[in-house]
């Protein structure tokens, strides 16, 4: 048996590692248009933010550890076409400019997902930048620690979490996000809320442009970036640009190859992973995903994710019978002392997924008010007004406010209407939380709402 | 209509303020043996800290405010016999010690609980407090600050946050736990690990004796407590002793009026939180508890739970219908550096109850371990073999060990598999949590081991 698998950072990796206890006589290859394989690609921001001094940290599992285990790694090979009647690739050698092909009896593509480049003038200049691989880290903190000015553009996940790593290197940084409000993946109402509340803690350190584009990079005479333009014609002075304007999947060579491609634009699985052919995988963030909640299609490409994803399309394919449930989209980002988090469905979704979302917002203390260290969160849950259903919720504060939202994953897990959730019986005590905890303190408001008229 | 309520502290107080918004023309009256009311029990410990320096910041709701909204409160007047055939209470003055009767239409029992004291020789020493109220809150806190060493008796919740206090405050402190293993709440593999981290934060601050009593106090001429010896004949100096050994309903009076009481030695009530007695409810650490798992009878004695249960009674005192659904026995306790947090059943509890009970424990990093202020924490799941329902969780360690307990919370009320736990999608960054959650870690190990065989 023959695996081919392409792609080697989360998925790829993960699949490769566990194809390898199932399969002990398989013949395994990856191929990898990266420089390197099984990495942490979310610890980057805090790489470059010198939490720990050598890369090398990211790294799961090297090639040589994978080789050990006759898992055969190629680096800088590109898959450029997949050939399914033929069950082969072609790969395309980026040291050497050759191509050749691969026979496979089941491949898996784990190609991940690409920075999205928006359409602004000279954005190939030096120290412009987009941060997937381990070498982005490595140019972006190696130009970090000599500017003085750096510029984000994006204010997703990636881009809140390189605003806090450039803000404690010292630098002085400038978000600029085309949306009215920054992680417009949030509702807007809580969306402007962290602006307000990261206007707050700013304290000169960084400035945020909101409703924005940048349109044009300026540069010197050695071709490196000196500032930017925005839609709005004000100029700015920079020492570096780092992209974080979103991602695409990489699916373009297996869309060529009739591997379909779901609504969402990623590669369409079943629950076992498998694409429309027989013998093809696809898993992480070129993947489509389905949403717990309702079964609905989404592409939230996420780490987390693609590990699991990666594990059962391995099970799969030794001959096992193994489901990925799907995704909640649950997610949380820290920028200085802030944390954000959510999971479901945010209400202006829901609302397009043809649900009656109903919310309840509270803010609260996240522990007893006497004790020190208090501070608020707020606190977001969303219902449908029809079942009572819980449909997802969202967290802000310098507060403990990411683990009350895995509070709520388990009560979409389980299905629980409001009602149900009201009857939890959160742990307490002074130092974790008041005596009514904002999660139950917004589900009785919610109820309220939901049973009135 | 005459509502009277017995007890004021968290259930009667919480009864008293709902019932004063739902009945407006209502005549309420509060009858409790104590010098406060409506206060933070659960606060004591930081206020013997000094955490906060007035100790009336744990009062919620002063007796002025009760009566400015027409409650009336009287204080030091202890309920001492109920005629539920006349409708009267009888409530002795403490102050002029003289007794008198009053009439009720509906009766509140949350006369809560009492702390056990232990058979120990002099045990009425000068010093040797409990600490239950307020003023026993201001005495300990008053003593401690004078003192070298302080002794506790018990190492239940209540013992581990006065062990963080007085250390915290730079006494010497000698914890006496009767069981082989403090916090003896808590599976014994558990408790035997909180022992064993408490002995290596202790750096000589404090000492665990386990497997031991106290058997007899020590005073000097003035009638102040100046040692003890334990059971196998050792002799210990200390400057203080605070009982911790667990606590009792405040039931008796109730028992001999004919107000029946559960199998778990506390009031029993139905959902509605009613006694036998149609017109007399009772509520809070009085009353029993049902477990929501399966309903089994408890006495779990929680102030959280005290106030749900203070607000289900005064809604259907009102006329209104609500349930108090039970509880999960959710509890969390922080000493020092460390959290223990549990919820469910636990193992051997899970035994007694007819489970068959399995599990799988995991130590594991709180999150990536790359990260700065990474720590371990530990984290026990338990199933029932026979139908992979979740029964229960337990969590130690140095990392964020309490709110990963409280997504077991809402698994047990949406009576989750261990298998259904498993497609959990919890939120997932560097500085929050590894790539896999510790409580997919052990969640799935569980899950294999109830597969197996």
């Amino acid at each position: 048996m023959k695996i081919v698998i392409l792609g080697g950072v989360a998925a790829g990796a993960k699949a490769a590692a566990k194809l390898r206890r199932l399969m002990p006589d398989a013949e395994i290859d990856l191929y990898t248009d990266d420089t390197h394989i099984s990495y942490s690609a979310c610890g980057l921001p805090y790489y470059i933010q010198g939490n720990f001094a050598d890369y090398k940290t990211l790294l799961v599992r090297s090639p040589q550890e994978f080789e050990a285990q006759g898992v055969h790694i190629h680096l800088l090979s590109r898959a450029i076409k997949i050939l399914p009647e033929l069950n082969q690739v072609l790969i395309q050698d980026l040291k050497e400019n050759r191509a050749f092909l691969v026979e496979y009896d089941q491949l898996v593509i784990a190609t991940g997902a690409r920075a999205v480049i928006p359409p602004i003038k000279n954005v190939n200049l030096k120290n412009v930048f987009t941060l997937r691989h381990i070498e982005d880290g490595i140019a972006i903190r190696e130009k970090a620690l000599t500017s003085r000015h750096a510029t984000i553009i994006g204010s997703g996940y990636i881009g809140l979490e390189l605003l806090e790593a450039f803000v404690e290197l010292g630098l002085k940084v400038t978000i600029v996000e085309f949306a009215p409000f920054v992680l417009p993946i949030f509702d807007t109402d809580i969306s402007s809320l962290i602006q307000e509340q990261l206007a707050g803690i700013s304290d000169n350190r960084f400035q945020i442009l909101t409703s924005e584009l940048v349109t044009e990079l300026y540069n010197n005479e050695r071709g490196e970036v000196t500032g930017f333009k925005t839609g709005k014609g004000k100029e700015f002075f920079t020492d570096m640009v780092v992209i974080c304007a979103g991602v695409k999947p990489n699916i373009e060579f297996a869309r060529e190859a009739g591997v379909a491609i779901g609504e969402t634009g990623a590669i369409k699985v079943n629950k076992h992973m498998r694409t429309n052919f027989q013998n093809i995988y696809a898993c992480g963030d070129c993947a489509e995903k389905m949403l717990m909640i309702d079964g609905a299609k989404v592409w939230i490409p996420l780490g987390s994710t693609a590990n699991k994803e990666g594990r059962v399309a391995a099970i799969n394919i030794s001959g096992g019978d193994q489901d990925f449930e799907g995704v909640l989209g649950s997610a949380v980002v820290r920028c200085l002392s802030l944390t954000m988090s959510m999971t479901g469905y945010t209400e202006k979704k829901a609302s397009l997924a043809g649900f009656q979302p109903v919310s309840a917002t509270v803010t609260k203390f996240d522990r007893v008010g006497y004790m020190p260290d208090v501070n608020n969160i707020t606190l977001k849950l969303i219902a449908d007004k029809t079942t009572g259903l819980l449909l997802g919720g969202q967290a802000v504060g310098a507060g403990d406010a990411d683990k009350r939202i895995n509070t709520l994953t388990a009560a979409l897990i389980g299905r629980l209407t409001v009602e149900e959730f009201t009857k939890n019986d959160l742990t307490y005590a002074p130092p974790f939380s008041p005596t009514i905890d904002p999660l139950l303190n917004a589900a009785q408001i919610l109820l309220a709402k939901i049973k009135k008229d």
